[in-house]
């Protein structure tokens, strides 16, 4: 089966001009800095990188500045998953023009109680028209954001239909049972967790890893537990790792993460958010900014 | 306060050529049919038109050929709602320069929980981009598809912030409380109720009417009870028409409402959906044109 680079992927965020275009130069940085710091990977456009608020336009030139950057095609993941068809497929065949062939992909999320059997067409559809042996596809399954539920049976058949190209999944469902039966009854598929609260036990499972918001503010310490994963004291680092990780839950996750980028980087920009997402009150942002240099997020990010 | 065309409005299903392209000519014969046959107006692509399957492209193209058709402009209203708000702005920009004013906009629905400062902020930010005076925003509430909330306190917001362009709601939340608050505490919005279930209600407290998905194939009964909604026997026809409206519940609305067009014309093509939509399985698709047959809609589908 594929392999996917195993580890600690970052779904990076993506900072924003005053005009709340994509600000592409701080971008590269920002993707750059996570790669070079400890990420196994980088997952683009995803959820917290704001991808579905932004055009098709505005993200094919994304990908495009992201092909020209050459960044190790193997640690680069892109978000490709729209509500429409003919949106994924362009987005699909701009990354591999781009030298990326790790596409992550949510389904079209629009119509809600759908079929399995409809959303097998809908993800066949889109492999078929793309019709490239490069492709390979990761299945997002986010069903607080899209409200479709991804099942093990529609990876089997995805996997099964299309060997080599469906590859894997991201689990953002948070629920560690379903990402144990992936990891068990599709063995040689990619799960991904899509939260480090599961990085350990993904690893012991023989999964790659997970790809995670929390991981562009706290990298370092991601980084450390995949490389002592097989040590005595993993669990201890799973622990601190989970503990930083619910620190900041109960914040919405983007205005949060830019918050403490802002914050890290003196770069007041960091904030800025395409509606409807809005920043932390200042209340919050104070008492956030608290708990992450209380877990020395401030003061890793500081140090990288 | 501006006024909408008041009546039963049919959210227009899209046909499809074989390889899912829209069928442009089948679709404006259709939608001229509505129109010709007692529908107050059509919306066009909304969520019954499958718009958010179709790319930006396609729908501007679809957009220039209502323009082209030189539909009466007070009865069309063009969908224009996305998760990216420059793909928004170009369709309402599109639509304006067609000659349509009347714009059905849902919230960006890709991101959940999301407060009602960052939905304001928004629907503003299109609003401002737009610029154009001639702007006439109908906010779309689907919560059952999008998973936002609009609260009662968001329309005020809008409608007070920009007076004479956010002119109405689309519910379709299915919650006859809600639509009577807005009908109540919002002299002259324009609430339409999103199922012809609550037309005679929303006409009764001073509302336009409805516009429903069902109006595809049941535009005659509804144009009746528009006709006669002060009469006597209102309430009976009210009833007559929910009924057919509840007979066709339990079947996914677009499969089954093309299944029904299907049959009436004789046109297979008319069964053709985008996935993740799939059509009825033979034995649900038998089971409904019985019924259909049963309350009259064939008989008057044929008729018209």
């Amino acid at each position: 089966m594929t392999k996917i680079a195993s580890g600690a992927w970052a779904a990076s965020l993506t900072p924003l001009n005053a005009d709340l275009s994509i600000d592409v130069e701080a971008y590269l940085t920002h993707v750059r800095g996570l790669l070079d710091r400890g990420c196994a990977g980088v997952a683009a456009l995803g959820t917290t990188g704001e991808a579905n608020s932004f055009s098709l336009a505005e993200r094919l030139a994304l990908i495009e500045a992201l092909g020209e950057a050459r960044l190790a095609p193997d640690r680069i993941m892109v978000g490709v998953g729209c509500c429409a068809a003919p949106d994924t497929i362009a987005l699909a065949r701009a990354a591999l023009a781009a030298g990326y062939r790790n596409l992550l992909m949510l389904p079209p999320f629009y119509y809600k109680d759908v079929s399995e059997e409809g959303l097998f067409r809908a993800y066949a559809g889109v492999i078929e028209a793309v019709n490239d042996p490069r492709l390979r596809v990761l299945i997002y399954d986010f069903p607080q954001m899209t409200g479709v539920n991804i099942s093990l049976a529609l990876l089997a058949r995805l996997a099964g239909a299309f060997p080599g190209i469906v590859v894997g999944v991201k689990d953002s469902s948070g629920q560690w049972e379903a990402m144990e039966a992936a990891l068990q009854q599709l063995p040689g598929f990619n799960v991904f967790a899509g939260s480090e609260q599961f990085l350990l036990p993904t690893l012991r499972a023989g999964g790659p890893g997970c790809i995670s918001a929390t991981a562009n503010v706290t990298h370092a310490a991601l980084a450390d537990l995949v490389a002592h994963w097989r040590g005595a004291d993993a669990d201890a680092r799973q622990d601190a790792v989970t503990r930083t990780r619910l620190m900041l839950q109960g914040y919405p996750a983007i205005p949060a993460l830019k918050e403490i980028m802002a914050h890290a980087s003196g770069r007041a920009g960091w904030r800025r958010l395409r509606p409807p997402l809005v920043n932390l009150t200042a209340e919050d942002a104070a008492a956030l900014i608290d708990k992450a240099r209380a877990a020395g997020v401030l003061e890793a990010l500081r140090a990288a």
